[in-house]
């Protein structure tokens, strides 16, 4: 597949209390639209990435919420979920929709507004995405990411120094973006002196909660010139699902469902993970990075945490993969519906050359990684640089 | 386009207490995969409509609940939301993953438990779909369709007794189906007798709430042999979207989200509203219905209602078309996120005539249509018996 992105925009992300999801919504299209020079009637469909507008604010149906907000009432509108990655399922709706040859262009654009709420709110509507099991039981997100990481560390001797160095990396990148959330550094020690929320997971390996909207426009391969910068296409798109939760698995050294949709990403693109140079992969806690790594076939399994704290993964170091140079969900920021869909954003932006501070060398070709729950879903895309 | 849905199958919709959402997902879906004579395997993606799971029952991710209630862990899944329209919205994007040829065959699910809630709780839920201002303002969803029945009436003449009509119409079809919320029969008299519930709609003007799950199988051409009734087809999808609320509209008497779904649906299959013989419609309260039919442009605008009180539009009339076989919202029920696959299953066993006492003659192509909120989103599908 050849799916051109013909326009990108974000808004910054953060706690942003002065801004309703309508202005956000509105922020994230606007910049895409711009860059993409396209009549707007000409989008035929709308793909929403959101996870939480219904238990926290009440409010479905955000497919028409958007297109209200953006005066493009009349066409074909829908809210995609699928929990922390509702933003890569609705890029992968997006893509369906070109393909199918029904749609000449469409806008995904994932959004959520988190910090209006109650922090106790936020944390129980998160676990929305959980098993009712381990809800029952107490878990929380970052709880089912410490027994996670706990087993990584007794199978591969992983260290919670190793782990900080992801959160240190992906702080370094956030301080060269002007739309993070956390533009600021941090050292190994911060991260290992930061109060403990699940151990061996303490504040600085976590995600925040943040507000935030970021878009893309797709269109059909030859529906606009291409832009001074080349073109950035998506080659390939892949979901996979597992079990809710983690008592059915098997493996919890790793996410089968980012196997499954990695393997698949990459037989599309008839490529091997060695041949990308650039990944935004689902840092929700440090250890996930890790896991991300190995799963998406980076590195073998317990190979990925020496390289990170290497820092061979850091922006500037002569190691040709980099990985989540827009911050990561860690520092960038985690408005959850939103995610998927920055990670396109940010992979565009590096493989055509135009993301400032933190611009890459020689990237062609990049890979997004998004995972809803504790692994129960994951969308992978893959895209390339003319 | 040209789709076939190779296996359907639904749950009875009622007040389902004994019965667990994963339980009706199983049933659902085991009746379309026996049907379609596939190997499970061979589903390579599942799109959920659901609407509620989240504000109810603080459960998202029901793309990954749905695979692993019906152990298809590894595939691709997701939920489509679009308000009462998510059933046919998550149909639109399976036709659409089939048309791309990214999947061989999907399963597309709707699903909601709505009765296990208070019937307040299960009320503002629904106003999830609505418009800030209106829902300050106390509006409720008959609020909502009493103002439209209102403005009606005053244009075109349309009466109490013309409305109470389509609901006596959908429990006579309700009545010859065994999977119906309310099989038994109404008169005029019992509707207009019928508390008031936001004048003029009564009691018995508006669909109930409900549980149940209707599954469908799409594949594409030539996967499976053709069962002994025949492949019956998709052969046109489209979705619109309108303003949230009624204060944006120019036009109070009809949907233009409906009129644009309908038109374009049309231009697809390249056939007029005349040559449709079966339509499922929504008629969530009676006034939907009158309002369908003529967005549809089965009717002029204003004609529609007499036609329903003659009884042209009931099981055994000599007109050609008949609509809502199944009873409708109104008898069959309304479990949201299932009715909009719910309708597309009644077509389909009326095509292959599969209907048993509520069979319609000589019926080769059929409507669907599917409406979120007070008309922000709509989607309808044309299905076609070979």
């Amino acid at each position: 597949m050849n799916i051109p992105v013909i326009g990108v925009g974000t808004t910054k992300f953060g706690e942003l209390w002065s801004a309703s999801p309508r202005t956000l919504i509105r922020e994230a299209y606007e910049q895409a639209l711009v860059e993409s020079g396209l009549d707007p009637d000409a989008i035929g469909g709308i793909f929403v990435g959101n996870m939480l507008s219904g238990i926290l604010g009440n409010q479905e149906n955000m497919g028409a919420f958007v297109s209200e907000s953006i005066d493009l009432t009349g066409k074909a509108a829908v809210k995609v979920e699928g929990a922390c990655a509702s933003g890569g399922l609705a890029v992968h709706q997006g893509v369906l929709s070109i393909l199918s040859g029904q749609y000449q262009a469409v806008l995904v654009i994932g959004i959520e507004k988190m910090t209006d709420h109650k922090p106790e709110e936020v944390a129980a509507a998160l676990m929305g995405a959980g098993n009712d099991e381990e809800r029952a039981a107490g878990l929380t997100f970052p709880g089912l990411y410490s027994l996670m990481a706990r087993v990584h560390m007794r199978q591969f001797g992983t260290t919670e120094e190793d782990m900080a160095a992801v959160s240190v990396k992906n702080h370094y990148h956030a301080s060269l973006n002007q739309k993070a959330q956390f533009q600021k550094e941090i050292s190994v020690k911060d991260v290992l002196e930061s109060p403990c929320i699940s151990d061996p997971l303490k504040l600085l390996d976590c995600s925040p909660i943040s507000d935030g909207a970021s878009a893309i426009i797709l269109a059909r391969e030859g529906l606009v010139k291409k832009s001074s910068h080349g073109a950035v296409s998506i080659i390939a798109s892949s979901a996979s699902s597992d079990s809710l939760g983690l008592c059915g698995r098997p493996q919890l050294t790793g996410l089968s469902a980012t196997q499954t949709a990695g393997r698949n990403a990459y037989s599309q693109a008839q490529m091997r993970p060695v041949d990308i140079d650039i990944a935004e992969v689902h840092d929700c806690f440090s250890i996930a990075e890790i896991m991300a790594l190995e799963d998406l076939g980076f590195f073998e399994k317990g190979k990925a945490a020496s390289i990170v704290r290497n820092g061979d993964l850091t922006l500037g170091s002569s190691r040709h993969l980099v990985v989540n140079t827009s911050g990561g969900l860690k520092a960038c920021g985690h408005p959850v519906g939103a995610t998927g869909v920055k990670q396109v954003v940010e992979i565009v932006e590096q493989l055509r050359g135009t993301a400032g501070k933190r611009q890459t060398s020689n990237a062609r070709r990049g890979l997004t990684h998004n995972v809803g729950g504790s692994g129960a879903v994951a969308a992978v895309h893959i895209l390339q640089h003319e």
